[in-house]
Formats: structure tokens, C-alpha cells, sequence
């Protein structure tokens, strides 16, 4: 890590946008950007983008602005997208297949090496060269393997019993698509997805505009 | 609307997980419930749950706690749950299909009447009973029915001319799973869900706990 300091996840969580829009600049081949410049794309405010990279101290110079190049790389390096991270996914329904699919998630060092389900129909198959293993394999698979990352996009009445099992063995990030808050150990760490809070989000949004 | 003072959208995130949390309480026969009882099963704290309930007046009785019935209603009811909402889904790749099959979003009103996408070997197929159409019939079917949001899991390069027709069209809702935030009119809301965000931030997090 670059930094010891302790950061609120409010700011973690706001670099991977960061990190996408000065990818896309850098794939324009702008080299630099004053804050200003940037809160405009971005859609907030100058402030919030010098107070958020104050954070890694800072970056910017006065007057000439961000180096596009430097600070997209210092993120990436914050966000630990430097190191590789192996992940498997567990559950290869319609949205396991789609997330194997992602082709975007390999360029920034995140590879798919395992794919686990219960359903014969499945098991077998291949997914970009990766055979959907039948989930008895996974225990072995993850103790052979170093896993990092397990994706859960398997029905929620299994998926306690499973993250619990998958913490045990060693893998120490789940994310998890089911409609269940998952609370582990220690040192594992959890993202847990839940599409429909999203979804209600959005309704409560299209509802109250309608009353104004 | 059952309340007319701005709630902030910090509060209005949270509230779907309120609504998770008591509707599996009434499926499971619980009546009543505290606010500490909830604060242990949720994992926050009894008295951010208590301030998050007092901007909607409350609902709990001093000793009695909370109704959870009265409250998943309530909840329901502000977030706009007891209006059906009719949704389309453009792009209908594996993560449409998986979208499409979420049989949960129906239960709480959300209802599919349209699929729709460009890929000929798509076209014509079925899911749930709902015919993928041609992305060319898009305008006239979202102007014959009443469309209130479309859910966008189509390629990032025509996701942008997508949704301004879209809004022009009349649709008011935007849930948009494309890696690109979308910045539409006054009166139309977008929900951006961007699942690279998610997975960097739990990469942030596996890193950040091995240094410690």
C-alpha cells in the first residue's frame, strides 16, 4: 500500500469513477486536466475532487492541473488493481454467465480461473475456455488454487453456507449478487450487490418527481 | 406521496433494506420488533435506525417498538412500491436474460411488458412469455404503452443515444447497467450501476487488510 492512513470507504468508493474517467481521458490522449475541467465531466463539484485527492496527497499542482497518466495510475495502485486477483464464480446462472462474460474485469487484473454449480446440465460446459466444475469440486478447487475473489450469484437459501465455507478455506473476498447480507469473519471482506435496493431507489426517484 | 418534505437520498438509499429486513420478518410471523432487535439483525445501530424512521414520523411506540407490518407498508409506500411500474429491457445478452428472469422484481410491481435488442439470432426468441423485438420497434411500442423505466444492458457505445431517445420518448426511469454514467433531462431519473465500481472497491478492501 502506498499509504497507511486510514480513508472513509465514502471516498474509496468514489475512485473507481475517478479511475474510469481518467482512463477514458487517457485513452483520448488528454495528459491534463485542472479540477475544474474535470468536475464538469464528472458532474460534481471542484471542491469534492481536490478535497477526495487531498486524501493521497493531492497530486495537482496549482495551475497546471492533474497529470492524467500519474493520477490514474496512483489510483489504480490505491485501488490495489496492481496486483492480479484471482476469482471464481459460484452459481452459473444467467447472471454468473454474464459476469463470466466480462471481459472487462480481466484488464484490470481481475481473472476468472473457476466456475462451480450444482446443475448437471451446466457442469461441463465451458465459459471462454474456463469448464463449469460441479460445486463438490469447489473445496478442493480453492485449496489447490489461490482464490481471492468468489462471486455469489447462486440462490440466497445456499449462500450463507457457502460464503461461510469459502471464508474457511481461504478466500478472502466474496461478492455477493444474492438477496442476503452476508456477515463473515474477520478479514474476509464482503460487497454485497443487491440489485433490486437499485431498482427500488430508482422508483422512489420517478415517484417523487411525479408530485412536484 | 405520503410526505412532501425533502428526505435525503443517504435515507432513501437505506430504506430498501429496511424494507428487505421487515418483509423477511413478516414472512417468518413477526409482529413486533424494537428498535435494538432490528439494530443486531441489521447490523447498524438502534439509533441511526431510529432517526432513520423518525424522518418518516416514526411508527414505533415508546416500549412497544415497531408494528412490522404497519412499517414494510409504510416503507413500501414511500418508496413507491404500491404503484406498478411496467418496464422494457434493452439489450438482451446474458445479463438482460438474467434481469428478465428475476421473478422478485414482479412481486414488488415491477412489471416486464418489452425486450428488446439488435442481435437477429435474439430476435423473436421468448423469456417469461415476452418476445425479444428489434430494437427498431422500440419508439413505437414504448409510445403505445405506457414505458416507466427502461432498463439499459446494452453495449456502452449506443447507450447514450439510447436513453435520450428514451427520455424523449417518454420514458421517466433510466436503469442503466452500461460502464458510462448517464446524464439525462430534468424529470427523468437514472439509476447508474456500475458493477466494475463495486468489485474495485472490494479489491481496495482484500488489499488494505493484508497490510495490516
Amino acid at each position: 500500500m502506498t499509504e497507511e492512513r486510514k480513508i472513509s470507504m465514502a471516498v474509496i468508493r468514489r475512485l473507481p469513477r475517478y479511475y474510469r474517467y481518467l482512463g477514458e481521458l487517457l485513452d483520448n490522449g488528454v495528459t491534463k486536466i485542472s479540477s475544474r475541467e474535470l468536475s464538469e465531466k464528472m458532474k460534481v463539484t471542484a471542491s469534492q475532487i481536490r478535497q477526495d485527492l487531498n486524501n493521497f496527497g493531492g497530486f495537482g499542482q496549482q495551475g497546471y492541473g492533474y497529470n492524467v497518466e500519474y493520477l490514474h495510475k496512483e489510483i489504480g495502485k490505491i485501488l490495489g488493481l496492481e496486483n492480479t486477483h484471482s476469482m471464481i464464480i459460484v452459481g452459473v446462472g444467467n447472471l454468473g454467465q454474464a459476469l463470466a462474460n466480462y471481459t472487462s474485469f480481466e484488464k484490470r487484473g481481475f481473472n476468472l480461473i473457476g466456475l462451480f454449480d450444482v446443475n448437471p446440465r451446466l457442469v461441463g460446459m465451458s465459459i471462454r475456455g474456463i469448464e463449469v466444475l460441479d460445486i463438490d469440486k469447489m473445496e478442493e478447487f480453492v485449496k489447490e488454487h489461490k482464490v481471492d475473489i468468489a462471486i455469489l450469484t447462486m440462490p440466497k437459501t445456499k449462500v450463507k453456507e457457502t460464503a461461510e465455507n469459502l471464508a474457511k478455506w481461504g478466500v478472502r473476498g466474496l461478492w455477493n449478487f444474492s438477496p442476503v447480507d452476508l456477515f463473515v469473519p474477520d478479514g474476509v471482506q464482503v460487497e454485497n450487490v443487491h440489485l433490486s435496493h437499485s431498482l427500488m431507489t430508482l422508483a422512489y426517484r420517478i415517484n417523487e418527481c411525479e408530485g412536484e
